[in-house]
């Protein structure tokens, strides 16, 4: 019987996530907001660009809680239940469930290190605008396989 | 780095503002309830007709929020979704958020400084309600560009 | 009758403050959660130090919704109620009060443009921090008056 | 700026700590809730003995939750906050704060993984069987340091 180790984002990693997400945005002219949880998808850092909508604080609070959540990209949950009528019309009641795209799981060596969430824009710009934010994490060189 | 500044929607005005759409309601023979909020979506007025119905006491304040959450009438909502299943299926979960007509955003010089939400008649009808409602706004005089 | 207009904190200006309270509290050397609102208690800038509690992420939160919602520091609240038995059993139940350091309403001229809450440290420290914070907005030169 | 790493609770290890406090729960004759959660405070293994008070499925998640969320046991909030009437009378309706005995964080080389909660006898033995179960990992052997 053996404890597991795993990577954990720090403030400082989920800061310069939000910068590079930011970029992103501005090179699209967009105002989104932008939320890091870490794995067990609790908040650690959160940005409103000036403008941005109010209604996007919650929904990119809780794109990035479903991405570590469920492990997907928000973008991928339409897809996985729009033939299961089910599905479509119940599990989308779950609690701070997105199952739109602008929430992506942050990874590292295939583990789940935490989840951003964007939204404010289309919903294809808040996934490109989330992508381009966690590759400064599939930047980090100083990484022990 | 520099404060931006605003206007601000006074008690006086959100009062005139519902003065305004309930003569409306009148016109159209229909008691509905009507709720301005600030651009902050905090209730800054409300009244309900006599005999409006009770379930439109929370739908007409959640569209108020909905109007300055997003920035759009409510009843644009359907439009910019209903060809997007992800949205269709899932952002219509979102707390809060109401997706007919009836909520609009009370714009000064392409300023959201707040919103009316009105319900209790056909949602055509409250909107028509919640746009005579905010041409007291429109009709201001004094404002500085 | 006329509109008000009030001043706007941006963007920039809510993540200067959360930078300078950061740094208040590295000189304390403690971990805090730090959320910067809007006047209208919605969230604009939020920090999550590494190592700060998982409980001060809500309770930073509700600080500075506090801060803007009565527009003193949380720190007056319970010399407030403190002689009132019936406000010290009854009014600590209303939804996101905080009676306790921490928040700080951030003002300019007088008037209440947002809203800090630092918590993880002692209530002494976490207001120190938020006062920090918000000597951004002090130093900000110009103002019109 | 590089990744941190740290422990992490498995299911199995979770089941152990639970399968530990039950026997000291029956030694004690009482009948207990026992939730063990992970550092973000999610749910991991749970178990209500036969005849264990309902009322004990919440407070056993919660004492857990503020284990973790605090890392501290609940049973040292009370000494923490008698003295400080504001937090007395305040932080006391944090949304899942538990005040008395009963959750133990569960640490490893000083690290937070996870946290238990018991509850159903008296908060001294809802701490001590929490205690039991938690012995599993302090036990554990073949931890790099």
């Amino acid at each position: 019987m053996q404890l597991m180790r795993k990577y954990v984002l720090t403030s400082e990693i989920a800061r310069e996530i939000i910068n590079k997400a930011e970029e992103k945005a501005k090179e699209f002219g967009v105002r989104v907001c932008i939320a890091v949880v870490d794995d067990g998808g609790n908040l650690l850092e959160f940005r409103r660009m000036t403008g941005a909508p109010i209604l996007s604080i919650g929904i990119s609070q809780n794109k990035a809680y479903t991405a570590i959540a469920f492990g997907l990209p928000t973008s991928k949950w339409y897809e996985l239940i729009k033939d299961e009528p089910a599905l479509l019309h119940g599990i989308v009641h779950t609690p701070r469930l997105v199952i739109f795209a602008g929430g992506v799981p942050i990874k590292v060596n295939g583990q789940i290190i935490g989840g951003i969430g964007v939204s404010g824009a289309t919903a294809q710009q808040d996934e490109e605008i989330a992508l381009a934010g966690i590759s400064v994490v599939e930047n980090l060189t100083n990484i022990e396989q």
